[in-house]
């Protein structure tokens, strides 16, 4: 199933009225406050997200997992959904693949299908913390971090060959998640785990071709639930150093203690130049890899506020390869990352409205209620009028979710793949 | 220093005709939706929040305190301090007492200044979590649930003196805050405190005038750090119930757990009629008693969307008394205390825009994802001309803060009362 | 594969001599402090830890499970499992049932099989938070909380089917969990799904034969990750006096927030006599279902502290169902709860050895450094061999773990049952 | 007053033989299993902790303070306090000064006293997070971090003049704790905050003589409460890899996010040979700033055995510098601290006592059960009798606490000074 952008233009004609009204009343009042809203329009127009491969069927819990209809299957199925809500929301341009779930049997295939939806590969994901069908190695007591050598070969050896399968279809990064870490006090060695992983990256990131990055994520916990070999922002930074200029922390807003001060650490890692990658998501208690922004979405805010700066004020840093990391485990899955398209997207005009030279001023005259009132100035501004519009401008549709529910896209992937597809993956 | 309405509407008149375009360019979208927006302006302007007199000074940390130039000293200035926050907002018509610091000498004579300055008495909060000057018994090992005799009577007592003191301003409800606990595991008998607790809790409950309320505050740690008596809403409720119909439960924002549903209790408690009291503020990390609405507004809109559910399904529940309970570290408290009873109408406003009809209708088609779509749209409305609007017809000012500091009241205030004023209280 | 007495004499015996010199040496110890050394090694004796059927696998997480070799692969199998625990530990003379997970085909012979394995049938668990093949409704938007009243009805009835199965074994008592709540605000209305889960459980309650108890459990989130309809004991506790007098709340001590005190929430259940059951893991971050005390021994510790108060103080309450709750995602599953066992049996022994009078006494006097040094002058004691005593003298072994090793139990097992064999269940 | 060797020896004469025989029973099983007994109780007797000036009397919290009678007015008495705890212990040879509260009249005079009573000075704490008396600029918006240049200075002169007077005593080491960041979000900018605090940390190790070194202190939060400059060890490792070799990070087992694994960052800290000092206390829910072991012993013996690991296997890691950081609210300091030296201690022996070489072993293979029976066996055991023994060689009270009450100490402390002295400090 594919959505023309004729379908689009249709559902958009009964609310493009009322969108101009609200869009010209808006710029007229930014306009009057020195905002240039085409920059703004064009901004947004330009941001665009990866849709991880994984996250287009249902997700679960270690209770169990209730499936969704119409779930693909395959990795073309796969592309085809990214395409559909890359047609609505001109949003998401990129997919980012998880290997072994995704390994195209025809490459040339699988790259014209994403050039037909408008899409090119992100970052590409490594998998050592499942056992593969007819592995050598278990990775049950780590991977990269493993006390056996056989094991942090293997593991070594799965992340070269990512890496190929990514060349060939003009990915430009690979995104490093470790699960590696221990169940109970006493069962790793901390300084050992730690050196194990640190020269298992290094020998990943030999392999690494000129032009691209590795990226490598933190996480407190879960699945180990005593330790995690990189646990925080902090070992990350240390080992990315340790491997390279091409090697960066990845931040995922889920994997962080509670009430941590997330945007503190995207301001530091943008200053030292190493923020490569950005994993969203909202959560209320820990990797609840919520629909993002629908927990926190001041907090998300914050963040984009420190993202907003420090690619103005940052040269040093790469700009940095977004992706969607969320699951769904009671949402249509499609319906679900339009939803967290419009939140980033929200949350990222917002910040863009902030008035920095004013917030510089009251900064240095320590005018902590004028500080406060900028940036609540630019959060309270409805900004949705200018998301549409840089979606109308696109191709994309007013409003997503509408336009899918109208266009009956859930019912016509049943219709083509069956109630009972199962996405494969997770 | 008073402020007159003239000088209000002279202020406003600079930025009316910009708030006139504003306000009918919104009452027409919501119009279009539906929604009355006369009566969510009157409402709004209905809406009345108690300042706690402890609030107008500078707060502090157990790591000192940075004092705040031109500080009320007296409960005279306290009043007036309230009073111009009240012409300024038209929102903060109440004001709430803290025994022993705020002891009136003349009560008519108070009670003629809170007229003049429009306020009532809200709730009087008594306080045994210090030891005062004299007092016969220390509260170093609890108050209320002291193992010694002596002291539970003392704190008996005390409430009841405060009581006493309430009745002759026109107040109607004590507010009983129990810093009760202990800091170390052995400390305390749980049962025993509990106990004794609950009999000194009915022992004020029967000195109560016929048509008083009694809350009961709970909070899980600080002062204490090992264990407090009523630690949580549960204990809490049960100690109401113990006590009888004219006892509650008040929540405080701040006392709760990392990551506790609040929205929730709140529900609950109303569904049970023992909702009594609310305090607003704002926190990250513990009981911060941050600016209200500064770190998470969402959370505020989703407590809100269940006062404004239970105020209209609930009738079983009192009208609750709502207060701010911020401490000021760094800010102008009179500018702090203006920016959370803004928080607080924007989030009251925007619970008032949840479409109810169409939201029940999603739930029992468990439609998860509109359920959310409904919570958003009315929260990622800009809900400022409506505070505006309101405030214009009670005769307060369009931008409170603005007017505040163009009428340079701080500056008047420190001409008052000098800069190195002191205010009473902790 | 069964463990006889003589095996176990007969690995106990190289060590005995030593145990006994120990054992001496503490007792006399001990007795020279006032205690009675017999009575608690009785009482440790005495004391039986439940073992649920479907821990006797290995356990995962939402990131995949690594199997272990030799599980057990039906009921039979289970109640073997628990039989080979109990003849080492005499700690686990109980298995709790999971249905639809474990319901049995021949009644008769698998209550012949228990009894042979000296165990008896605790409380039976009912499952809504998963879908069964097959089943006209489904649990992905909740079970007795459900808008939909066929799939309240639904589970209504799977719980009193529960409750007939368990009759048919002899357990005495059913538990609720309910997965209930959910992953967005927004899409509970909380009083009604309150309302509707109070509903269901009274009409549960009904069936629930004379000499029955039903426990509710309650669990502040996940598999939800906003909201969780039984989110606290508080809650737990409102619907238990609903029900009534056979009603009571069961405490998992993995289902807090962060920081909770849960000793506290022990001793308020058992002094209003609602603490019906109580489930034993250990966690540092969520509900990780941890080897009991692997963690924070002294939190178990002190939680044994309320429990043995309470049992003596607190002829209200019932005696409590002890089941332990864990999941063993990288441990041979029997091996883990030999070592739960062993840490529940000290944190009850060190428990008893607090002197209460002494305690009490330090308690009126507001002396809390000697309060605390009472409490941990219990802790710090080694009372491994009072745990060791009482094995011996019950036919179990000196060294569990080191006996199951030496007795080559696993080795057995998966010759009986094959490597590759697979928990039913979870 | 001053407590002799002989009045010691008296007190112990009492209890020697019972002790006697537990040690030699403990002794004896140690050494079965191949530990060197010897050598550990000498290795605890080795072991010595600074008391901090700040800790000799009553803290409070920001709802008060209730004071201990016979606190210790000045710094004379506070050295003559530290004495009077290191007599009974013999641990506790070195007291830290916090200036401004600290700075001594006659330094020949101090230092003799110190001597006199077997003391060190141990690293010397700055203060910029309260304003002195006539100090020309304020600390309520930042010292080290702040956006005025004037204050950046004032707050680096005086770490300048911190050391001067250090260096004067014997002091070899610099803490620096900023409180520095913010309370609202836009407050501050974080990588200025970062530039400055970098810049001025850099110029205050200009000025650190040759054989000092500088410990920066991190912490999450309080007394801000949205952000703190060094919020975690990631960053203060930053900074002191900016500042140079000489500067390192120090660790407070208070300052962490809930549910870290601090062992785990000790680990790291040491094998990059940056772990400089160590503050210890207790806590449950936040910097509670407890007696040391009186919540979470077993992380206490978890963090001892990465510091035990690290002192044998990191020569690039210097001794790292002990103190007691905790805040004696509702108890007698002495006695307080009396309690945290012992389970320092008593955590250090039994981390002492790990099988070092089997638990490597036990990592090699994987085997997990074993991992922890090792860890746990280690902390089961009863080491009190170690540190008895160790103090009767050392010439320390075999019951610290026991002796402190029986010697009347507090009592001869307030006949000294009277009962309302009040501490100078916080």
């Amino acid at each position: 199933m594919q959505i023309s952008k004729e379908q689009i233009q249709l559902v958009n004609k009964k609310v493009e009225a009322g969108h101009e009204s609200q869009f010209n009343f808006l710029a007229q009042t930014l306009d009057s406050k020195g905002v240039d809203v085409n920059a703004v329009v064009k901004k947004l127009a330009d941001f665009q997200v990866a849709i991880p491969s994984w996250a287009l069927g249902a997700g679960g819990t270690r209770f169990g997992r209730f499936s969704y209809f119409g779930e693909p299957s395959n990795l073309e199925q796969k592309i085809n959904d990214v395409g559909i809500i890359h047609s609505l929301t001109q949003t998401a341009g990129a997919i980012s693949l998880h290997i072994p779930w995704d390994v195209p049997e025809d490459y040339n295939a699988i790259k014209e299908l994403a050039a037909a939806n408008h899409l090119v590969f992100d970052a590409v994901n490594s998998n050592t913390f499942q056992d593969q069908k007819d592995a050598k190695e278990s990775y049950k007591y780590g991977s990269l971090s493993n006390v056996n050598k056989g094991v942090r070969d293997q593991a070594v050896q799965h992340n070269i060959d990512v890496v190929e399968i990514g060349e060939k279809l003009g990915s430009k990064s690979l995104t490093v998640w470790l699960a590696d870490g221990s169940n109970f006090p006493g069962q790793n060695n901390f300084q050992t785990a730690f050196q194990y992983t640190e020269d298992s990256l290094k020998e990943i990131y030999t392999s690494l071709p000129e032009d691209w990055k590795m990226f490598i994520e933190y996480k407190p916990y879960e699945p180990n639930f005593y330790s995690t070999v990189i646990q925080d922002w902090g070992t990350s930074f240390m080992l990315a150093n340790a491997c390279g200029d091409k090697a960066y922390t990845l931040v995922d807003l889920g994997h962080h203690l509670p009430n941590t001060n997330i945007e503190q650490i995207v301001a530091t890692l943008m200053m030292k130049g190493k923020l490569g990658g950005f994993h969203f998501n909202d959560s209320k208690y820990g990797d609840d890899d919520s629909t993002v922004g629908s927990v926190k979405p001041y907090s998300l805010f914050l963040i984009f506020n420190e993202l907003v700066y420090g690619m103005k004020n940052n040269p040093q840093n790469p700009y940095p390869a977004w992706m969607i990391d969320a699951s769904h485990n009671i949402k249509d899955p499609l319906e679900d990352l339009i939803q967290s398209l419009e939140a980033i997207q929200e949350a990222y005009a917002k910040a863009l409205l902030v008035d920095q030279k004013a917030l510089k001023e009251a900064q240095l005259a320590n005018d902590v209620v004028v500080c406060q009132e900028l940036l609540q100035e630019a959060y309270r501004t409805d900004v949705r009028p200018l998301l549409r519009e840089a979606r109308l401008k696109s191709g994309g549709a007013l409003h997503p979710i509408t336009a899918y529910r109208s266009l009956q896209v859930r019912e016509s992937l049943i219709e083509e793949r069956g109630k009972y597809a199962v996405a494969s993956g997770l």
